[in-house]
């Protein structure tokens, strides 16, 4: 069982945290905690072993009680998340998540994918999961949205995988989903933001490529940063072979940000994250 | 100030460490714990605003008491060690750690050099370091050691540091100075163990070259790794490119294992490593 | 079209390589060649234009007119290469290399599948690519191996790649197909040779897990190298964590050489290889 | 002896220079070269055995020659070339220089060192390298840059390295020394131009730092990028943890283009380098 926390910091948050599980007999497999003291804010993430008759409701009523009125507490069973995924015409961070659904290594469950292209509909279709085509030609923006948010209702899920979903999202859209909307940007943030970023990095003569996963606010590039990772290149690479080298960082950074936001490792404030690797 | 503490686990040791600082009013900056669950032992590592009247022996003594006996604990001011330095002929490592010295930012500062070569003598003059020529040669390896043991005697000194110091010490040796002793091992551990270690990588085709440093317990090149890091080569590296890289990162990672060990940052127990970096 | 040229070196080679290709009007996209001057050995590597009128075997002719008696001389179409694989119950590595396969990005086209164990098979008809099973149990070596000879004998293919198959192939076995078979080794080579390699590296507290891929010879660990890459890891990893960490970089690894095999930029010589990257 | 040529492509390049250096009887250690197909420019660097009776300035003769009349040729003895270095007052790339200088592993040799500050001048002259001091302060530019050249003029020198040189110098002064001055930049180029990038990748909460090296063109931190590196950062580091990973990053990525570009390994085009690792 996972407990996250989130609050401004005081002196004996950790001592109330701990005094509580010691006094209820509960043991701490691993508990993380990080303080921002510039902004004077408290993390928290505690691994507490799974035992019978520890219920999580419970648990997390008898933390309020001894934490101050502003935390954010969350108890959750690991991992059982549920995920949606928008994905457009490339396959490659797409096959990675169906393929660890499949294995039940995700961290979640792959509830739907949606594309705004046909083409992903069959690797779908491959491991049965469920995939809906919602094309954006011919349609203002808006009624683009309004059907994707339409698909999605039916289902339930707690994030949204952005698999290289090459549409922008307006922020009305994403306000119904804040928090919760992982992106993999195809270059190293915050360079080369926008159009075409391997032809970008070709004509500079880069030396490294990089992917950043993030999650999504107002602005498509621009969110939380959850994780990010390089690979050298050098000048015999054309612009193609950077976007093939870039596809592979994309794919290993988006599987790691996933995996560290299912296993309750990130938490969000002013624009960042801290993260529990 | 730095507090670190080890000890068997038990439910309530965070809850005790952090309800007497609350108590105290002592500002906790940062905190980290680990527990090995496997062999039931409990690592923190705790920093603590520098505050008028926070006297470090008393601090360490009201910690005690509310922890379990076998519990070891260690206040320190951070970072104020004190480092003796073996080499032999190769100077980047030694370089390195003078420049750092020179500047204040080693975290340690060293009280001596030993070389048993004359030739580093020179590098330790331009910085105003002690050095001290010990020669192997032609004694037997009790002669030389007890020689190394008598020219270190009027020092004090936290830490030894082997920065490139080519001869195997003996158990004897070792002994005086158990946990003390940082040792740069010339390739990626326990791979290539032994003389001319490119070479061997050389004849072996490796894609990578990497460094280790580490305690040094009995075995030279076997105790417990503090840090280890890697670089990439290719066919077209001679063995005596391949020793260039090598010194390149056999350089990096003892700087890194030190500044760890200085700032108090790494545990010992079962010859491996806690490390809260 | 690829040209790749091995032979001992001597003045000229470069000369009558790149005057033949001036003569024929042929255009060099990519040139690359290395010697080993220690053992007088020649590699080249050219890319040319696909030309109309360019026939591979004329080309091939010419240049061995051309070059020394002992050079050996290929020319290939850029990439059409055949590849069986063998595994055993691990997904990672395989379903990497389905999903490329599927989506023609691989560089070769898979022809089978042959697993010691049936739980891939199911991956393997979702792509619609053969898989047989053929059991190791209950049988002798001579048998089960006279077995995988008999199901792999209908398929033509240029390379297998072992992707987590966690037999050890008899150096008769692997003489039918020598040098091309390609293992993604579940360690660092040279370093935990042998079984439960993770186990061995959680004991010994590393610091980096890193995957082989490697040409087998007739020691299945020890063939010339043809990748190497290394993931950081730290005291909080448990042997599992390492596992998991360690299947990310064998399947980054393998992808990565058989991409460079199926290039052709791998030479092999003396237990170690030159790569062309 | 290391010769460089840079010309437009056309058919026969590589058969011109092979062919005249087997017809001359010398003996070719490696050789790399590459084409730039877009921009139709190619690119060689051959290394040969040092021979008795082998003139550069005849083989330089003999090789524009047999190539085309836009073929630029340079045969450098390797590596003797000379080296000016601006500071500023950190000390972490001058005492990287100043060591491997003194031990003559550089690949050059510096003649003198420039400060716009006095800090520096203490270490220089421990290694007994010229150190100037002019301040910047109370001058304009023009009368600045002015000092500068003066104070350089004395010296001869291929190349000016800025070793955390703080001031921005005007193409004007650029234009003195076009190709031959080498920037360390402060962060992962293009992304945080300007001032206080380690604050501004903080606030970002980037997980990664990194360094560029590049050649200066008319834009302080625009020109022709050498080499880059990245160290992973997390939420913990501060913005002087990330200022002092930075450094580190810094001193390591200088080091390795001043050696590439002292082994003429480096060509420049288009705002952009060909580098023959």
């Amino acid at each position: 069982m996972i407990i996250v926390i989130q609050c401004k910091d005081r002196v004996g948050l950790v001592a109330a945290i701990a005094g509580l599980m010691a006094a209820e007999q509960i043991n701490i497999v691993s508990m993380r905690e990080y303080v921002d003291t510039v902004e004077e804010l408290f993390f928290a993430r505690v691994q507490v072993q799974e035992q019978e008759h520890l219920n999580g409701d419970d648990l997390k009523k008898k933390l309020q009680a001894v934490l101050p009125l502003d935390a954010q507490v969350k108890v959750n069973p690991l991992p059982e998340k549920k995920l949606a995924v928008l994905v457009t015409k490339e396959y490659h961070c797409l096959s990675d998540i169906l393929v660890r659904n499949h294995f039940k290594t995700l961290g979640a469950s792959v509830q739907c994918v949606v594309g705004n292209h046909a083409m992903l509909g069959d690797l779908c279709q491959r491991f049965e999961v469920p995939f809906h085509l919602v094309s954006h030609e011919g349609k203002p923006k808006e009624a683009f949205e309004a059907e994707l948010l339409q698909t999605l209702s039916p289902y339930h899920f707690d994030f949204i995988a952005l698999a290289k979903f090459m549409r922008i999202l307006s922020p009305q859209f994403v306000s119904n989903y804040l928090g919760k909307i992982v992106n993999i940007h195809h270059s190293f943030l915050p360079a080369f933001i926008g159009a075409n970023p391997y032809r970008q990095a070709f004509d500079r003569g880069v030396k490294l490529i990089g992917a950043t996963a993030h999650f999504v606010t107002n602005d498509l590039d621009e969110g939380p940063i959850i994780a990010q990772q390089i690979i050298p290149v050098s000048h015999s690479f054309s612009a193609l072979d950077m976007m093939r080298a870039g596809k592979e960082i994309e794919t290993a950074v988006l599987a790691k940000a996933l995996n560290l936001v299912f296993e309750d490792r990130v938490f969000v404030y002013k624009n960042k994250t801290v993260v529990f690797e």
